[in-house]
C-alpha cells in the first residue's frame, strides 16, 4: 500500500515556487487560482526577487517562509528544478507539484533531469506530481485547492479526473463547466515520474466525495498493477477512461500474423474489459457517461422506455438504443391502461410512447410516472422537442417530479432549445443529466450496461492446473541449445502434453511403407505433414495432405510431397508425422503474443481464415480468469458455429476455456515466448476429438 | 419534370388561413414569423372572425381578399381543412403549406379525410406541401419566407433541408442557429400527400443558392425515382442524410435467412451508397458534415496535416482519423525543413505536428501556411487548446489567414475554450467550421471522403445481356402449374442457363448404377445431392456428399442417403444428382432478396457461413450498375480470400460481376420471385470452374 497522497490533496500551506505578478505567466496564473479559489490555508509565493506578489509578501527562497510548508508548487525554468526541489527537501515539504516541463517527454538530458530530480524527492521522502503538468484540484470545501494555471473554477461534485495529457485536462474542466458536472479531484499527471495513474486510483477509492473516476491515459506504467487496482475499484465506484493512441500508424506492419492483430490497442481493450473498466472511444463519450453516472444511479437491467413528444426524435432513440443492445420493450397492458385513461386517444400506446405535440407538463408527468412505478423498465428516456405552444419549465419540472418519485435513472433529452435554455437549466441544477441528442444518450447507457453486467456476473476464479514444468525447461533448453528460434513440431505438441492440454496423436515416418504402416494402426483417413525439413507456415507450403483415405493416396501423397520438398540440406532426413483425421470437429486457434506493454496476451479465435481475414479474435491479458476464457469464446462473432449451428451439436467449451486456462498459466510460467499458436486446437461435441492437431513456440531473442 | 415549386418558395403574397391573435398558438406563431422575418410581399391573415389580426386587416375567408394571393398556408381545424382547400382552389392559389394535423398520420378516418384533400388540390391543379407538417423557409433576400411556427430565424446559407419530421425540423433550425449555419431553403413535409421529398431535390438542384442538401427521411415513397434523381442531384450538389428507423424491433424474426438478413436498412445503405448520397448515423454527424461543406471544398484526396499545441488532443485526432480510413501522413521533409527554420527545437516534426504549448499566432501562422502550401495534403485540421498565457483571437486570426492563402479545405478543433468564445466566433464568421471535439471532424471527413470516392469513381454502366426469357417464363409457370412454392434441382439450374450463367454440368441418377455411371463420365472426385424427394436446405439434411471419389465410396454413399430418407410418398421416386467437384475454389452465394421497399435486392457473400454467422454479405438496389457489383465485392471483409490469399490464386473477379449483373437483370425482368440463391458459386482462378453448383428461387404468393 502506497503512502497517502494527502500531502498533495490536503494541505495546510503551499508555497507557490516561480510566483510571479506578470500577466499570462505560469507563475501569476497559479498563484491567482489558488487565491481566487479561496484555499483554506497559507499561500507563500516564493520567487528569487521576493518582494509582493499579488498583495502577498513573497520570499526569495523556500527555506525563507517563516511558516512549515505542506505542499510546494514549482513552475521555475526546468534546470533550476532540482537545486528547488533540493530545497524543498529540506524546508520539511511533503507534497510536490511540478509544473515545469522539459524532462523526460523531451528526451535525452530531460531524462537525465527527470532521474535526479526523482532521486531528490526519494530522498526527501516526498511524493510528486509530475513533472510537466497542469496541476492538481481538491474542490473539498475544507481544501479548496486550485494548483491549475486554468481558467476553469471547478465546481464540487462527486467525479475525480486522471488526465495524462494538460492540455486535455484544462479543457476537461472547462467543457465540465458547460454540462454543469462537478468534480471532487483532479490530477494532471503529466510525466508521472513519482505519482501514478494506480497511486490516484488507489487514493481516491478511499475518498468518500469520489463517486466516479475519469482518466484519460496515453500509456501504462504498471499495467499488472492497473488490473489489480482497477479490478477493486470498480466494485464500487465506476472508471471510465479513454486511451489514446488506438493506432500506431506503420509501426505495426508486424512479421507475423498474430503479432499484427494484437497492436497493443486490442491489449487495452482486453486489459479494461477484464477489470470493468469503461471504455469510450471519445472524450465527448467520456462526458456523456460521466453525466450520467455523476447523477444517476446504475439501472438494474437493460430495458429501457422512451417518453417523447416528437415522433423523429423518438424513433432515432429507438434506432440508437435498440443497435447499441438495449431493450425497447414494449409497454406491457396495465401500463397501457392506465395512460389512456388521460392521453387523447390519438396517442398510439407504444415503446417510444409518442405524446405528440400538444403534450404538457401535465402529460409529460403522468405519463412518465406511470413508466416509472412500474417495474417494466430499468431506464427512462423523456424526449422533448420544444413546440411554440408549450412551455419547457413546466415539462422540465414534471420529469424533475417524475424522477423524484422514483430511484430509476432519468435521461432526458431536450432537442431545439437554446444553449442552457431554462429548462436545461431547471433539469441540470436538479441533478437530471440533459443531452441535446438522443444518440449519445444510447452510447452512454451501452457503456453502464456494460458495466452493470460486470458487476452482476459471476464471481471470477483463477485456476491454478498440475503442469510438468521440467519437462517443459528441458524441451525449451534443447531448442535453445540447437539454435532454434521456433519450437515445432514433435517438440512443441510435447509442451501441450506436459501442460495437460490434449494433443491428437502422432506417428513419424521416414518412408511410404511406414507412413502406410503408421495410418494402418490410426485407422484411415489420416492427416500427413512435413516434419522435416522444417518450417513455419506449413499451409502456404502445400505441406499439409488431409483426408487421405486408404495406402494407395497416401504413397501417392507421399511422393509427392518429398518431391515437391525436393533436395535436403546436408544431415536432413525428409519425414513426415501421420496423425488420425479428426472429422467433424470445428478447427481454432489458441495463440499468444507478447505485447511489450502488456506482456503476454492469449488469444482465441475459429480457423486461421476468421483469424487473419475476419478478424474476429479475442484477447486477454495474462492471468486470465474462467470467465475472461469464457468471455473470449462466446464474444466472437463466429461463436454461433461452437454453440450449434443449423443443428450441428455444439461444442465442448469447457474443454475450450480449460486449454485457453492452461496456456495463460503456461506463459505466465515461462518468459520464454514471443508469441505461440495451436492451429489448429479441433473443438467438437465430444470430448475425446477435443485436440491440439498442431503447434508452434517462437522463442523470444 | 415535376412542375416548378416555386408557388410555394417564391410567392408575392399569402393567405394564413386559421391566423389568430392567441398566444400560443400556431396560427398567431406563423403570422408572427412571416412578418417579423419580413415576408417581402402581401399577408393577409384570414380567420372566421375577420377583424384585426396583428395590426393587419384580416378576412373571414380568403374569398374576402381583395387581392391576388399565390400561397396559402393553412391552419385550422382538420375537419375544416377541405373546405377552405377548395375555397384556395377557387381563388386561384397555386401553393399550400398545410400545417393542420389528424390525416393519414392517424390511420382510419384520416386517410379518407387526406384522400379528400388532395383531389381537391389535384383537382385545382395547385400544389401542397403537408399536411401535418411544420412550415417551409426560403432565406432568399427577395423573398424572405418564415413559413414556420418555431422560434428560430434562419440565417442565408447555402444548406437546403427536408424534414420529414416537424419537430426534428424545427430542432433542426434552433441548433443551426448555435452552428452558425445558414439555409437556402427548408421544407417540413409532413405526410408528403402531394410534394415529396424527391420533388424537393429536383427543384432545389436548379437552385442556384442551394450548395448542399441535407435531408431527415423516415419513408421512401417512390425510392427507384429517388434513385434517379439522387443520382443526378450529387454530381453536382452533396446530399447527406439521416434515415431513421433502422431497427424495426422483431418485426424481422423473417423466416427465411437471407430475408432476415435484408431487413430494409441494408436496403437503404445499398441505395444510398448507390446514388452517392452521405448517410450519417445521427443528427450531430449530419450537422458535422453539414458544417464542413457548406463552407469548405470537397478535399481532393485523403491525406490529412494535423497541427495543434497540445499533445493528447493531436492524437486522439490521429486515432480517429485512421481509424476512419484517412491518411495522416508524414511530413515530407521539404515542409521539415521549412519549419525548422522557425519554429522551437523542442517541437518534434512529425504529422500530427505538435507546436507545444508555447505556441501563439506566429507559430501557427507559419506552419500552418507551410503545410496548406504543399501538396502532399488535402485537408488541414488545426487544434487549439487554449493556455492561459496565450491569446486565443491571435491563433484565430492566424488560422483565417492560413485558410485564406490556400484553397484546402480548413477543420478547425477550439478545445477548451467557452461556448461560441471569441476565437470560434471570429472562425466562424470567417466561414471555418469549428468543432469542440477532434473525433467529430474525422467522422465528417470520412462521410465527405466516401462522396469524394464516389465522384471520382469510373462511369457506371448498365450492361444489357442476351437472355432466353421464354425459357425462364415457360420453368416459372410449369412450377407454378405444378403448385411449387419454389423452384430448385433442374429448373433452378435451368433459369440460370437461360440467364446465361455458367453451371456446374450435372447429370440425374435413380440407382446406384447410373450414379457410377454418371461419375464415370464427368470424373472423380464428384459430389451426390438428392434431387427428390425435394427439400429446401439440403445441407443440414446430410443431402450433399461431397469429395466422392471412387466407385465404392459412390455406392456406400448412395445407399446411405437413400436409407436416411426413408419411405417415399406416393409418386416420388428417390433420385441424385452427380456433379464433378470443383476444388480449388472459392464458395460465394448469390443471391436476391425482395424488399417491400426497394423491390430486389441483389446480394453477395462467401460461403454460407460468413454470409449467415458473420454476417459479411453486400446488398445491391436493383438495377445495379458494373460499379455496385465490384463495390459489393471488394467490399466485403472477406474480400482478401477472393483476391488470393496466402499465396492462392485471386479468382476471376470478372466472372463474379457478370453473374451478379445477369441475376440483376434477371430479377429485374421477372416480378415473380420473392427471394433466390446460388449456393454455391464457385469462384476460381480459372475460368472454366467458375460455376453455379446449385440455386433455388422462391415464388411470390
Amino acid at each position: 500500500m502506497k503512502k497517502s497522497l494527502d500531502c498533495i490533496f490536503h494541505p495546510h500551506s503551499i508555497a507557490v515556487i516561480g510566483a510571479s505578478s506578470r500577466r499570462h505567466t505560469i507563475g501569476r496564473e497559479i498563484l491567482y487560482n489558488l487565491i481566487d479559489y479561496e484555499f483554506n490555508g497559507k499561500v507563500f509565493p516564493v520567487n528569487p526577487k521576493a518582494g509582493v506578489i499579488h498583495s502577498i509578501k513573497a520570499y526569495s527562497t523556500i527555506l525563507d517562509v517563516p511558516d512549515a510548508v505542506d505542499m510546494a508548487i514549482i513552475a521555475v525554468p526546468k534546470n533550476t528544478v532540482p537545486a528547488v526541489v533540493k530545497q524543498c527537501g529540506e524546508k520539511g515539504v511533503k507534497g510536490l507539484v511540478v509544473i515545469s516541463a522539459g524532462f523526460k517527454e523531451v528526451g535525452g538530458k530531460g531524462i537525465d533531469l527527470e532521474d535526479r530530480l526523482l532521486g531528490i524527492v526519494r530522498d526527501y521522502g516526498m511524493r510528486m506530481v509530475g513533472p510537466n503538468c497542469f496541476g492538481v484540484v481538491n474542490t473539498d470545501p475544507e481544501v479548496r485547492l486550485n494548483a491549475t494555471f486554468g481558467k476553469a473554477r471547478p465546481k464540487p461534485g462527486n467525479i475525480s479526473f486522471i488526465s495524462q495529457s494538460g492540455a486535455l485536462g484544462e479543457a476537461v474542466l472547462n467543457f465540465a463547466d458547460q454540462l454543469n458536472l462537478g468534480f471532487s479531484m483532479f490530477a494532471s499527471v503529466g510525466n508521472k515520474a513519482d505519482i501514478s495513474g494506480n497511486d490516484l486510483l488507489q487514493y481516491w477509492n478511499h475518498d468518500e466525495k469520489t463517486g466516479i473516476i475519469l482518466m484519460y491515459i496515453e500509456s501504462f506504467g504498471n499495467p499488472k498493477n492497473f488490473t489489480k487496482i482497477a479490478r477493486n475499484v470498480t466494485k464500487i465506484k465506476p472508471i471510465v477512461a479513454v486511451k489514446s493512441g488506438v493506432t500506431s500508424q506503420g509501426a505495426r506492419a508486424a512479421s507475423s500474423h498474430t503479432g499484427a492483430l494484437a497492436g497493443a490497442d486490442v491489449g487495452v481493450d482486453a486489459l479494461f474489459e477484464q477489470c470493468g473498466v469503461m471504455r469510450t472511444t471519445s472524450m465527448e463519450e467520456l462526458y456523456d457517461v460521466a453525466m450520467m453516472l455523476s447523477s444517476q444511479p446504475i439501472p438494474k437491467g437493460n430495458r429501457v422506455a422512451v417518453v417523447t413528444n416528437a415522433g423523429g426524435p423518438g424513433i432515432l432513440a429507438t434506432d440508437a438504443l435498440v443497435s447499441m443492445g438495449l431493450d425497447v420493450a414494449p409497454l406491457p397492458a396495465r401500463i397501457k391502461k392506465e395512460l389512456k385513461s388521460f392521453l387523447p386517444s390519438e396517442v398510439s400506446l407504444n415503446n417510444p410512447l409518442d405524446l405528440v405535440a400538444g403534450a404538457g407538463g401535465r402529460e409529460f408527468a403522468l405519463a412518465l410516472e406511470a413508466i416509472a412505478k412500474d417495474n417494466t423498465y430499468d431506464a427512462i428516456i423523456p424526449i422533448f422537442v420544444q413546440p411554440i405552444t408549450i412551455d419547457e419549465a413546466e415539462v422540465a419540472q414534471s420529469i424533475i417530479n417524475a424522477r423524484g418519485k422514483t430511484d430509476k435513472p432519468f435521461l432526458v433529452c431536450f432537442m431545439g432549445v437554446g444553449f442552457r435554455s431554462p429548462g436545461i437549466e431547471m433539469l441540470m441544477k436538479s441533478g437530471i443529466p440533459v443531452y441535446i441528442f438522443p444518440e449519445a444518450i444510447a452510447k452512454a447507457l451501452k457503456n453502464v450496461d456494460g458495466y452493470r453486467r460486470y458487476l452482476q456476473r459471476k464471481k471470477e476464479k483463477f485456476p491454478v492446473f498440475k503442469a510438468d514444468k521440467r519437462a517443459v525447461e528441458k524441451i525449451i533448453e534443447k531448442n535453445r541449445r540447437e539454435g532454434n528460434g521456433a519450437i515445432i513440431g514433435e517438440d512443441a505438441l510435447d509442451i501441450l502434453i506436459a501442460c495437460g492440454i490434449p494433443v491428437a496423436p502422432y506417428t513419424f515416418a521416414y518412408s511410404a511403407k511406414e507412413a502406410i504402416e503408421a495410418a494402418g494402426k490410426t485407422g484411415y483417413p489420416v492427416v500427413m505433414k512435413l516434419n522435416t525439413p522444417k518450417i513455419l507456415h506449413k499451409t502456404e507450403a502445400r505441406a499439409v495432405r488431409v483426408d487421405i483415405r486408404n495406402g494407395k493416396e497416401l504413397r501417392e501423397q507421399f511422393n509427392d510431397l518429398k518431391k515437391q520438398v525436393g533436395i535436403l540440406k546436408k544431415g536432413e532426413r525428409f519425414s513426415v508425422v501421420i496423425q488420425k483425421m479428426v472429422s467433424g470437429g470445428i478447427e481454432t486457434v489458441i495463440g499468444m503474443t507478447y505485447d511489450r506493454a502488456f506482456g503476454p496476451l492469449v488469444m482465441f479465435g475459429l480457423g486461421g481464415i476468421y483469424v487473419e481475414v475476419m478478424k474476429d479474435v479475442a484477447f486477454g491479458v495474462t492471468p486470465i480468469s474462467d470467465q475472461r476464457a469464457l468471455d473470449m469464446i462466446r464474444g466472437l462473432k463466429s461463436y454461433p458455429l461452437l454453440a450449434g449451428f443449423r443443428g450441428s451439436a455444439p461444442v465442448d467449451i469447457d474443454i475450450l476455456k480449460e486449454a485457453l486456462l492452461r496456456i495463460s498459466q503456461l506463459v505466465m510460467d515461462f518468459d520464454q515466448f514471443s508469441e505461440m499458436d495451436i492451429n489448429p486446437f479441433i473443438a467438437s461435441g465430444k470430448k475425446e476429438c477435443c485436440k491440439a492437431v498442431d503447434a508452434r513456440f517462437i522463442l523470444k531473442q
